[in-house]
């Protein structure tokens, strides 16, 4: 069953809980070009079976502009057209890209998703936010666009790796730390192999998450006030996550014990040790030794940066994010601090 | 005086006939960054005195992926963040550079232009269409995003070589050949040379081009309608400038004769003859021998393609532009027999 929500722009489809199969009832084959990885194409590649498919490598490290410019050069040589419509079948790397080139390809043609991670359902995938990193600086070049539609298929999470479910699941802990405590205690209730074996209670969950983030972004689709919530997390998250070498709900994990440290310190946050073990009971990372300084810097370069300020997100309480700004000379020494 | 056109999702501030001084008004230098090329940067180097410039080589060669990819580092060292403003001072590849880098950095800045060409004045600047050019297809990859604000300086033209003037009156014959038959008969009575003479008659010609332009984009910003009859020449014309190294004036010349040629054959059109002698007379080409099979080949490619069809723009008569779709059979055919 499809629903649609409304951006400002323009309308997303969601079909959730649904399959790959009914794909065709969405989009005319001969128009669609299909943009995957080299993982996702071998582990279904029946699926793809006389679909214009795009392969490109996996990994984040291919979120760039040569990927978007092979991608490009591929369409153009497939004769692609304004009608054409692109769908990304993928994790974020994968739907960032799409998004992207879709959203740049003769100045803008259609594209829709089938997320094949924890992360691309709940998260990545929905909000419109898309585009490429830049060296270290993650997302630095992009457009905020909306997908016309968005089909879930939890069947292709079979193959899903299990630090790609933990992955995910950072961004679910994310959701319930800014939005909704009572998940908080569903979380903390249940084990991530809990959700892996019940269908029910993950679809539900997802269902859930996907509705926490459309309802962020249709308040605020460009991130002018509540959207920047989302970010809970992501400023010191992003600044480890190339650095280290990462994955993106690890770097995450650890950006979110650092935000509750400082929601400590400045807010009087009492919930830190509460995040920190729900963290931990879903098998994700709570702590890393860095470089302030060179941490520091590539922070500096965040976009929610404006000026002299960062807009940090910090919580009151589990369950109630909000956007606190700390003046750079503050942050620094505050990150200084904190290992 | 400032004059505010609004578009779908924007609007922008026009400064018809004021000059480059009136910007400190409109824009906080600080948080300004200038990009021009070499050409305007030399003519023009005191008025970018104290001003963060990004100065990229001259010509339509360098306005695709590789100019914006050092644009955007530029940016990134300079730490432009989502505060900063981006203003383009040139002709129509410095303008489509401008508006994409800024539409793309950080998923979109603020941007205005100064442009420094007839062609800039009269067209490029105006409707938000930017991006680069991917070998030879021209424009392939873009948005559409309005700039800020359009600053007039007619004082720039000073510098300006003959051949960007005649460029420049391509597109204003245009204009006149597909919305406005008294400014037609209006080009009939003068030469070039009178325009840059007279500056009253310029402002004046410049003003009521732009007007022409902005109207039709108010209308139709997003080219589904009456924004394709500005394509006027340039299907064709796209198709040669490239592989035969015009100037996009000379090419839209030469397209703007073979499309009255092919609207005589399809809509009776019996004012070719007039066409023909108007551009002439403007100092610009008519005519070149192309090769047919090559010129279609790129023309199959043309953003107005739609699967089986062009949408090519003719004339009903001078002054009234219609789209018309030929179906690609039997516009190789056409092409053919054009020479």
């Amino acid at each position: 069953m499809v629903q649609t929500y409304k951006f400002s722009n323009a309308a997303t489809d969601f079909y959730f809980n649904s399959s790959l199969k009914e794909l065709g009832k969405i989009i005319d084959r001969k128009h669609t070009f299909f943009i995957t990885d080299q993982h996702i194409f071998k582990a279904h590649e029946k699926k793809f079976k006389g679909l214009n498919t795009i392969v490109i490598p996996a990994g984040e490290e291919h979120k760039k502009q040569s990927t978007v410019d092979d991608i490009i050069l591929k369409l153009i040589q497939s004769k692609a057209d304004r009608k054409s419509v692109l769908v990304g079948v993928g994790g974020g790397v994968i739907t960032d890209l799409t998004g992207y080139v879709a959203s740049v390809y003769m100045r803008g043609i259609r594209f829709g998703f089938v997320p094949t991670t924890v992360l691309g359902l709940v998260d990545a995938s929905i909000g419109g936010k898309n585009g490429i990193d830049v060296g270290v600086y993650k997302n630095m070049v992009g457009v905020i666009r909306q997908p016309s539609f968005i089909l879930h298929d939890l069947a292709l999470l079979q193959s899903l790796p299990q630090k790609e479910w933990q992955n995910g699941f950072a961004e679910v802990i994310k959701h319930a730390c800014i939005k909704d405590a009572a998940m908080f205690k569903e979380l903390e209730q249940h084990q991530l192999s809990d959700y892996q074996k019940n269908k029910t209670l993950l679809a539900d969950l997802v269902r859930r998450n996907a509705l926490i983030k459309i309802k962020v972004v249709q308040k605020d689709e460009f991130e002018k006030g509540d959207r920047r919530l989302l970010n809970f997390g992501h400023t010191i998250g992003h600044a480890i996550e190339t650095q280290y070498a990462l994955m993106h709900g690890e770097a995450v994990s650890i950006g979110m014990v650092y935000a509750c440290d400082i929601a400590q310190q400045l807010k009087g946050f009492a919930g830190k040790e509460r995040v920190r073990s729900l963290i931990a009971q879903y098998q994700l990372p709570t702590h890393i030794n860095f470089d302030a300084a060179k941490v520091f810097e590539v922070l500096t370069m965040d976009k929610k940066r404006v000026q002299k300020e960062m807009n940090f997100v910090l919580l009151e309480k589990i369950g109630k994010g909000v956007v606190h700004p700390i003046p750079l000379k503050r942050l620094e020494s505050i990150i200084k601090k904190l290992q």
